[in-house]
């Protein structure tokens, strides 16, 4: 007999498998009828279990945030990876090994030092790293400018040396996490397609291969309006969706495939508060719906009952390292909440919650523990 | 050979053991000065090797903030046990299988219900359970009041049942963590004393036996005048140390034992900033020392050399999933941090921050790595 939420120890990171599906469904939909190929970003689920769902649709090969992602991933049969974090020298020896085991990991890069030093390190370690150059489509966190004269440097060193050689460009509009229209976002959805074309046709017109031309984030692959030159998109958070996800109309709440299952340990009737073991650790400290409007602000996460059903504006108000305080906006039913009585959290940020996770207990459209996928952390 | 910090993967989780053994010493000295038992909480540290370490001076048990923590500390050695977060019924079979494998593991209770539960419940598992009442001391999270009702209704629940009994009682002045002067902790460390002192007193002119008078934080450890009528004190997070301890004075910048190796990664001289490896899940997304003086906020941490040197005012700014931005008050000579140097983070809560980590990689005096200590996360 399948194990039930209700017998879970708790806290625990539960994962409802038809609402996965459901969101990946859609982004093979997206990209379909974008007429893009899908490279899935594995750094918010981080499970074998949910990549092999994932491949649907127009799905080649998957990306990743870190090496240790990478070296999982591979072992467990996704062979054609993107890390696009860029890379530094003291990771190249690992990349390296796992392009000797046969696994076609492309690296990011957005500096022509970096460049320089793969294409002579990729020759000393026996191998050629297929590079993909970082373009900035407007974040400013990394990349090159889509008319840097760093982009055809970065080029030209690559060219140099026999280790390394150009795949192509990548861009992450993450600015779109600020948006909070769809016009914004197919707004910035224009600027990451434009800046990767653009860079891509610089590189052709100077006599460069670029095979890869790839953007990507969650809310920009809901509202691209087209993306003509583009070869693929990446994305990884409209997997298990979050709230901040559906603040900025990317996803809805009823998408959202995690949440945290909790117990009541204390009452506070005093302070209409409930107090659970989920806090700071289980939740994480993520407060991003706080910079959406207030009726979208969530605290450290928003409350559902066991089954799932929203407790309207019952949210988790502070954290300490394994207690949140639960509050609502009505007087609570204390006798309704007894300690002992589990309760759902949904999170703000499923990315940086699930990390505190070495598994997700998944379900299934019941109370039924149907499986349990473990997750990838560390480095 | 030993491998140095520069050869580690980043990020990388750093244990300076002389420092953690001078911070382990300094509460030794404390509580041997107050002339109680030190009962170190192992939330923090979360290794059995820091516990081996922290035997030392008025050491008895330990405090442990999950049914984890219990298992894998009592397997590791430690018998003594106090698990300090008020336990639910859903936690008794889990606590009860540690009791009978002979593990005196004290568990938390602050509701009457829940004494009742666990009177019943030991009896049914086999057990008698080591109650200690939870007593709120000011900081108003979990705990009866001093004077409340409550306190000698849990006390009668558990004489009701013979798979129960009192230990005593403990208070944890968490609210000490709003304090910013001496004046404020020793104030609260007293609020702390007196509540548990008063209600031990209570108990036994009502006939109850009250061996364990318990309170703590690292805070009101360092600051307390007297704990006269107390047993022992429970703190954790003075082992590792961390930015916000420093900033509210219960410990300095240089005890903290605990940093981030990290990578640059990348370079936005047009910013005044450096890319590295380190972001929300290598530093969590804590941000307590916004909460101090101006001078004292460092973003996600304070950067400092790889020997450890405060690079001064240099805090990372922002950070993204597995990015972090670090900027400076002046202007980076991006020629000595090229891409691959190696730099550390100081982080604002090590509580939060090292849960990222499945192990410390450990130093003593040099950039050798004489150790790797392996850490008890989730739950």
């Amino acid at each position: 007999m399948s194990p039930t939420l209700a017998s879970l120890p708790t806290p625990a990171l539960i994962l409802d498998r038809r609402i996965l599906e459901a969101n990946l469904d859609r982004a093979a939909a997206r990209a379909t009828a974008l007429g893009v190929r899908l490279r899935p970003h594995l750094k918010t689920a981080k499970s074998a279990h949910v990549a092999d769902l994932a491949r649907r649709g127009p799905v080649g090969g998957f990306t990743v945030s870190t090496l240790k992602e990478a070296e999982y991933f591979f072992a467990h049969g996704c062979r054609d990876l993107f890390y696009a974090v860029p890379i530094e020298p003291g990771k190249f020896a690992r990349a390296a090994a796992l392009l000797r085991a046969g696994c076609d990991l492309a690296v990011s890069c957005d500096h022509p030092a970096v460049a320089a030093a793969l294409a002579k390190a990729g020759a000393e370690l026996g191998v050629r790293f297929p590079v993909v150059i970082e373009i900035d489509s407007g974040e400013h966190r990394s990349g090159v400018g889509a008319e840097s004269g760093a982009l055809l440097e970065i080029a030209r060193a690559l060219a140099a040396g026999s280790g390394a050689f150009l795949r192509g460009v990548s861009t992450h509009g993450g600015h779109s996490y600020a948006g909070r229209s769809p016009e914004a976002l197919r707004a910035v959805a224009e600027q990451e397609r434009a800046a990767v074309v653009q860079t891509a046709e610089r590189l052709r017109a100077a006599g460069f291969d670029c095979a890869m031309v790839s953007v990507g984030s969650s809310p920009t692959m809901m509202h691209a309006e087209h993306l003509r030159g583009v070869t693929e998109i990446r994305c990884g958070v409209y997997m298990l969706g979050d709230l901040f996800q559906a603040g900025i109309g990317a996803g809805r709440r009823e998408d959202i495939a995690v949440s945290v299952l909790t117990a009541v340990i204390g009452h506070r009737p005093e302070k209409n508060t409930l107090l659970v073991d989920a806090g700071a650790l289980a939740l994480s400290k993520d407060v991003s719906t706080h910079s959406l409007p207030p009726e979208l602000r969530a605290g450290y996460g928003l409350v559902t009952d066991l089954a799932g059903h929203v407790l309207p504006g019952w949210t988790v108000a502070s954290v300490y390292q394994e207690h949140g305080l639960v509050t609502a906006p009505t007087p609570i039913d204390f006798s309704r909440y007894l300690i002992g009585t589990r309760l759902r959290i949904l999170p703000n940020h499923s990315c940086i919650t699930a990390a505190a996770y070495d598994c997700y207990h998944v379900v299934d459209g019941s109370d039924a523990v149907v499986a349990e996928w473990p997750r990838v952390n560390g480095w």
